[in-house]
């Protein structure tokens, strides 16, 4: 069976967009494919080394989410990067033969240090994070990386190093991997900005329902409609955005029409979505609980994945050593 | 006690200038510091990663030639750099807070690739090769490194690294490490150039003494000495510096009074020196022999000093995760 990867960076709970843009294709993937999910800790220090909020923490909460939206540990290989320190040996070797310009070519490399100009990101790691994804996909021989577009060029860079490496050593040892789009439907944060975590505008996935009641009451809608006899514009309500989700053809027909019309408010608007929400949520809240009962050390609860992993990668190191006579 | 780190690169047997270099000091340093010596398995390959040799096969004898010289494996840790992953760990996770810019900024970094113009040394592992070295060093809190004067910006670099470290996790945890200048005689090969495995013009301490005989007795010396009646200059032989360390105060005196005086002719003042090359290399040898018959695998042969430096390198990356919160 093909094998897919894919990881997260434990930096805290994980958010409705987090499943929609990601988790919900984990799920489905696991049916077809051999997966591997793995928490990402060592990229979280890529630019979050300053700062470095506790990943240990996190790790467990990052599990638990995955856990709670039908993350199967019986289907899926689940495992944490840093405890399988093959990734830091192959990251090592790896290292000899990889172009330093093709890292500074990437264009996540630019963009972010863009994005976050208020951290020093000139540093080695950031640099040569796209190797240490390469790393963590190639171990494991993975054939699909779930991805958005804008990771595309970092499975090209990983592509090319596999093919370098095969060039330069004769061998057929990596698997070239290739990415999986995944098709990401747009949803907005409570607040009509980009759905982040430091904005405070994020819908939880372990959220309390009493907060995502107030949240989806607050939520911004088409600033246009500014009394409920006015006619609205779902185009531009980032609450109809929710709808195209979680609601159902009817809903969104009536709803469109009624917002269109001025005959539904906005009030009545979200209690709709509310009631999706509520209905999505609590099973994955109910299911969240029932792990909380019974892992107690998360390490432990993953430890058939994490031994299947480091097996898995170590069997691979065993060749990448031998052809490079180390 | 304080402790000393040094490494080599296993590319082949040594020779005499490696060990008036380097050797001959770390036989000094084993008694009055606790001493760890690696193999730097994965450093061969910042440059030599196109064609590893035989890295592995060069471990047992690179060992083999330190034992040779009076390393003592009861007084000294001895270990290889690859088989502790903790190497490549720290590395990942320094990676994190080094500068790209101290590592572009490093001397040596524009000069061997001047040097080794042949060879492709634009990637990543030659680039960070100043943080793995300082991995190497930090990992067993080591207070001292045997340099030449030209490694003193890597030493710089390591201090760097770990002042940033303490000072962005508020902790104390690595030894700044100090230079310690060794004072490397001049020894030239045979030919004349630079002593060079690649030039054919070294004398390796595990060399047949018919093979030292034969390229001793061609060795180069003064180029205006043309004729056995000519007067010649010692200052410009490459035979006298030999004698600078291998020959007693008498002897000196009497090779430059003779050679000033074409008293002396090249051939009687070489015969001097092969016999102190003989004395030199016959005891090294002996105890090579007694070695090459007692270790079979030569990890098994180093277990105690890999199992020992690995548990010192264990309990500082317990100390690193714990303030990097990972």
């Amino acid at each position: 069976m093909e094998k897919v990867l894919s990881g997260m960076r434990p930096t805290g709970k994980l958010h409705i967009g987090h499943y929609f843009g990601a988790l919900k294709n984990w799920v489905k993937l696991q049916e077809q494919y051999e997966c591997f999910y793995f928490v990402a800790d060592w990229h979280a220090l890529t630019t979050s080394y300053e700062n470095p909020e506790d990943i240990n923490t996190f790790r467990k909460e990052l599990i638990l989410d995955w856990l709670s939206v039908g993350i199967d540990p019986e289907k899926s290989t689940l495992f944490v990067q840093s405890k399988n320190l093959y990734h830091a040996e192959l990251f090592v070797l790896l290292s000899m033969i990889t172009p330093v310009a093709w890292l500074e070519r990437c264009p996540s490399y630019k963009e972010i240090k863009m994005e976050m100009k208020d951290r020093d990101l000139n540093n080695l790691g950031f640099l040569s994070y796209p190797l240490l994804q390469t790393v963590d996909i190639i171990l494991y021989s993975a054939k699909y990386v779930p991805v958005g577009v804008d990771q595309i060029p970092h499975i090209e860079i990983s592509r090319e190093i596999v093919r370098r490496f095969h060039y330069l050593y004769d061998c057929e040892i990596f698997v070239e991997p290739e990415g999986l789009l995944t098709e990401v439907p747009k949803l907005l944060g409570t607040d009509g900005r980009k759905m982040s975590k430091s904005y405070g505008n994020t819908i939880m996935l372990s959220e309390d329902l009493k907060s995502v009641e107030k949240k989806v009451m607050t939520m911004i809608t088409d600033t246009n409609r500014k009394r409920r006899s006015d006619p609205g514009n779902p185009d531009v309500c980032p609450v109809f955005d929710y709808h195209k989700v979680f609601s159902t053809e009817d809903e969104k027909q009536e709803i469109i029409f009624g917002c269109k019309n001025a005959k539904i408010g906005c009030v009545d608007c979200k209690k709709i979505l509310l009631k999706h929400l509520f209905e999505f949520l609590t099973p994955i809240q109910e299911k969240r609980k029932e792990y909380e009962k019974i892992i107690g050390d998360i390490d432990d609860f993953i430890k058939d994945g994490q031994e299947r992993a480091n097996t898995i990668a170590g069997e691979i190191m065993e060749k990448v050593r031998r052809v490079m006579k180390i």
